[in-house]
């Protein structure tokens, strides 16, 4: 029987030029499709933050949700949607972050974070890691990062160094 | 013990002029903070289908991942993604519509919708159905469409008359 790492790259597909030319994109909408395998992918994620204490999972928009509030039910801990700038009605806060061109950024209701909690920041893939540093960045303006999941470490990026030296528990299911 | 339409009632936020002065909108986000009744949900949005041949459920981007991965988990049946115009990075195909301004196009991945199946179509809220009846235009193009399932019905904009047409079967946990 195939490891979990095999079973979940078997199902990844690779998509050439995506969002454009020159970049190698890594799919991981197929994985979706097997219900089961999804399942073994989150008691795992879960399996990889035992012992850390977790009183909540950040999922960053939108491929962040999927992975993540079911990561949050197995834990059963809440939810928190990080979304993109003037999606969420009520009131935030905010972190903004540069992006290869402009900056973009991302916010979280107020009062969706307890205050010291530790929050675990999740999401699908982890490339640079700008995206989860903001994230991270935004969790400490009200309470503490207890480390950060993804599903795909690209680790010839080496966005994990970084996110390590704001939390050295960075897990990923698979690499590349 | 409060029936689970006043627990769910009892989180969600009525927040005043948003997206634009004049509309309440109602924010399912404090849902997410509460496991256990995000659990409760799920499992009374999948008994509302009991009997009813569901082959995949497809969630519409991005609130409709939220609860569609977790209502496709329990059901133990593929998730398809639903999403806005050029983000899948696969062979996709199209369905456009009409807004109050302009027009908006949603797309999935074709071979993410197998030939002939069921496919249960989930989005947080109903509104007037505009994007609802295109997800389920989409879906036909290959699949039946099983029926839809909404946290949130705002009966008096009476989307649910219009999807009843296409499939009678429109369920939701709560009204307005």
């Amino acid at each position: 029987m195939k490891n979990l790492e095999e079973r979940v790259k078997s199902v990844i597909r690779d998509v050439q030029d995506f969002p454009k030319p020159g970049i190698l994109f890594k799919d991981i909408t197929p994985i979706l499709l097997y219900p089961d395998l999804l399942q073994d992918m989150i008691t795992e994620m879960a399996n990889q933050f035992e012992g850390i204490q977790i009183d909540a999972v950040a999922g960053i928009e939108s491929r962040g949700y999927l992975f993540g509030v079911l990561l949050a039910q197995k834990l059963q801990v809440p939810f928190i949607m990080i979304r993109k700038e003037g999606k969420l009605p009520a009131k935030t806060i905010k972190e903004s972050y540069d992006l290869e061109y402009g900056s973009a950024t991302i916010e979280v209701h107020e009062d969706a974070i307890k205050t010291g909690s530790n929050v675990l920041i999740h999401d699908d893939l982890l490339a640079t890691g700008g995206t989860a540093i903001a994230a991270a960045n935004l969790i400490k303006q009200k309470a503490n990062v207890a480390g950060f999941s993804f599903v795909i470490d690209l680790t010839f990026l080496e966005g994990s160094k970084k996110l390590k030296e704001i939390k050295p528990i960075v897990k990923s299911l698979i690499t590349y």
